[in-house]
């Protein structure tokens, strides 16, 4: 297997909605210059996750898929594995830690996967993963570091491509939210190959920036905790052993922005591109409104838009 | 002048953005069919108006279009045209109510138009549009009655009619919100063309559906109130003189939804498609899951976001 976006492209189309390339000209005013935003909380299952999901699901021999995919997930590659294997006609089990959120529980086993809780603090995820994917024959669907699935998430980078160009976009950095690096890893191929004016770069929250510190020192470093952010959606240890190398060749210089950045890019978000984002979603938003040094036009990734009710709420009560 | 939607489409081609048809699995398992969604929430100014706006300004001889342009609006109209007037560098004014919703004003305000407020109670808007149009040259944009706005508004049903074909959709019924029927005309005249297994039906608030009473009875029919539902943006006296006998020769009989399935319908928005609908925008959405007696697919156009925050958090608080 190698990384092939275009051959995702094709296996998906049909299937992956193309999100639209948003810009809201209040918002221009707001910020001072043109922002334009890659919706990605509108692909199905709310958010990019459906992507990476579907090409891996579907790049697998029919044999091996009829027997089934298993994915660790506490959140929205959850939901994107559980949906790509129904469409499929393949079983999944997602393993879920027991407290991660209930509706994220609830959307995963109403696209039809088995969910299958373990307790964190006394068993071993790992463990279970391993045992079930022996019994019954099942391929594992990594989240980022599975050249399946960066060759999905970068199909977005294909039609930002496309639609910057539409737009006369031809030199902006492409801000996105950054967990393992499977989707800022997967669109910084697209550009290179399509739009090489265009620079991706990674933006994670404030305390969990260990793609940013590894940019900047050349080799991979990790967080120190994992838990303590609203954007729980893109806290990961580290950034991943095939995606740091495509973000450490192709990425300007990661950013990083405080929750409460986070909250109000989602009211911004909210008053003028009237699309529902979550923490994890907005910080690159975030980060083209308040902590991007640059004067250009900014391309943003809006990554995903699973947010609870009450969250939501909160934010346009605290900001918009 | 005569109502020609492709060349419409024509002049709105790289202003206007074609929005997705949207949808969400979780939302079908919901409904129990499949409900594709077209988000004109996302349109420019945060709701279709401004294709109707964009139309009718281009169309506009370069002469006249430069002493400038008018509008009578409360509301969405108001945004749409002074954001193509301003694109096209034509100066624009807005009458508006003084008693309109403080974040209209200001955005209208924003958009770069001038705007003359009037007392409901004690001025005749009529007389102040009448005496600056003389004055100063300017041509009236009617919010539904002008042949350039339908034209423009029928962009839209150009656009489902390529999104319905692409999801395999041939037979089905198109729901829109409808207030003077220029959004509902104009799809209608372009599923006419492009798609004749689609059907428009215009979807009202309760007790504000004069349009469904007029095709009901045939003849023009009127509302005997004008305020009291919170679906502001699509509550008019009655049906206009050129959209009516359009309805009437190619819709389906229209339907009615109470306030409060309005605010449902925005709560499933936000919950299964991640996006922001006002309550007169979400009326099509909720007669597609509560109101309809049809069990085929359905197509539903969500037509405006601009709705408050308070407005909206209420509407999740009761039920998200």
């Amino acid at each position: 297997m190698t990384i092939d976006i275009k051959a995702a492209a094709q296996r998906l189309a049909g299937h992956a909605l193309r999100t639209p390339l948003l810009n809201a000209p209040l918002l221009d005013a707001a910020a001072g210059r043109r922002i334009f935003v890659k919706a990605e909380c509108l692909q199905k299952t709310g958010s990019f996750k459906y992507r990476g999901a579907r090409s891996a699901v579907s790049a697998l021999d029919p044999e091996t898929r009829a027997r089934g995919v298993i994915a660790f997930s506490s959140g929205n590659h959850a939901q994107g594995v559980a949906l790509a294997a129904r469409e499929m006609g393949a079983p999944a089990v997602i393993i879920m830690p027991a407290d991660a959120p209930a509706m994220k529980i609830r959307n995963t086993e109403a696209y039809g996967a088995e969910v299958v809780l373990y307790d964190r603090a006394n068993e071993d995820r790992d463990a279970i993963g391993a045992r079930l994917s022996e019994e019954r024959g099942l391929t594992l669907i990594k989240p980022f570091d599975n050249e399946q699935v960066i060759s999905g998430q970068g199909t977005t980078g294909l039609e930002i491509a496309q639609q910057a160009a539409e737009a006369g976009v031809t030199q902006a950095d492409v801000l996105v939210c950054c967990g393992g690096g499977g989707l800022t890893s997967g669109i910084a191929l697209a550009l290179e190959a399509e739009a090489p004016g265009l620079t991706a770069r990674p933006v994670e929250p404030e305390g969990f920036d260990d793609v940013a510190r590894s940019l900047a020192t050349g080799a991979i470093q990790t967080n120190n905790r994992m838990s303590g952010s609203i954007c729980d959606a893109i806290v990961t240890p580290r950034p991943g052993d095939l995606t740091f190398p495509i973000l450490k060749r192709l990425c300007g210089p990661g950013l990083a922005v405080p929750d409460d950045d986070a909250l109000r890019a989602m009211a911004m978000a909210f008053t003028h591109l009237k699309i529902v984002v979550e923490p994890g979603g907005a910080v690159a938003l975030a980060a083209a409104l308040w902590h991007h040094e640059d004067s250009r036009d900014v391309i943003v990734v809006c990554s995903g838009g699973n947010v609870d009710a009450d969250v939501f709420r909160g934010a346009l009560e605290r900001f918009a």
